[in-house]
């Protein structure tokens, strides 16, 4: 989940002294005043404007560094993703290591869900396309079937983590809970259910 | 799955005999001409010129019929489901009723599969979209909830459908069996393992 290289924000020789001043601004200061915004009043009511006069710089600023409201939305997912994804490396047990496989693979249905669901307006404002969002989804499914084969589970392992993927799909999701009103906790038992016949099946 | 509706070709009084020639020649004359051109040819290497000489029309006709390569495309995808789905609802088993649930599960993943693989390349010429396939998924979702209920399976049975769809979503499919080379014949073997655990876990 590599962010998208910053774009260069003047040429040398091109710099006039406030420039330069925007241009020392930290990148995580302003994705750090975007994320707040976001968090106080949700994706769609977070504007360019109101991202840079939090943070303090002029919108240019912003337009410059992600090109766009879009590539700004997109750089707060995979701020987002990546720390999830650190935490499932190396954060703490149930979702990180050190807890028995079948206990991971349980907090890491609660755990998909939610940051799902958390994501769902951001990856709309961010335009994500299906390729975009597959690195996201190769690391969800790398870590499924690491967790399978610690199991011990026989047969097409990478088939069945696609089976066990496919329920905390984050369209599937947000049409059931978001939109259906389905509560979260049901889909949840579903899945952990789930789980159970796929892994005690052999 | 209902098909676009024909462009009306011309409105009353423009019509000069050429063209009231080709207005009453047959949509499905039509689509068997592009169905025969793409069995024979393969979907990337049919265009309306060739389609239009196959059906014995000018080029005009089969824009004004189906409104871009997309649309016939499209129309032909629509008319493949439509066939495969009737097949489903009433042609013989154990593709369609009167086999045991069990025997249709495993009939319908194969169909499934196969259906799937040869609409692949329709499906992106059709420029076929989230929205649209979702008709198409809906169906199978509904056959599958539908089985798993006569199989006696309790729990969350649209999740456990949804699991069981996923490894044979066109998208998967396709880079597995297409563009990875993966023998079919394994995958369907993953898939009738995927079945048992969910239908034999209770």
């Amino acid at each position: 989940m590599s962010e998208p290289t910053p774009l260069r924000l003047l040429g040398p020789g091109a710099s006039a002294p406030p420039e330069r001043a925007d241009a020392a601004r930290n990148r995580d200061a302003l994705l750090g005043a975007a994320r707040a915004l976001v968090d106080e009043r949700g994706v769609g009511a977070v504007t360019m404007e109101a991202v840079a006069a939090r943070a303090g710089v002029g919108k240019g600023t912003l337009f410059r560094r992600f090109g766009s409201r879009e590539g700004l939305m997109a750089a707060l997912l995979d701020r987002s993703e990546a720390q999830w994804q650190a935490d499932v490396i190396s954060g703490p047990p149930p979702l990180g290591p050190g807890a028995p496989a079948r206990e991971r693979l349980h907090a890491f249905g609660r755990s998909r869900a939610a940051t799902d669901l958390a994501h769902a307006d951001l990856v709309r404002a961010a335009g994500a396309t299906r390729q975009r969002s597959y690195a996201a989804y190769a690391f969800t499914a790398m870590h499924v079937r690491l967790l399978l084969t610690e199991l011990g589970v026989t047969g097409d392992v990478p088939l069945l983590a696609t089976a066990l993927l496919a329920p905390l799909d984050p369209f599937v999701l947000d049409q059931q809970v978001r939109r259906e009103g389905l509560p979260l906790e049901r889909v949840l038992a579903g899945w952990d259910d789930l789980v159970r016949r796929v892994v005690e099946g052999g």
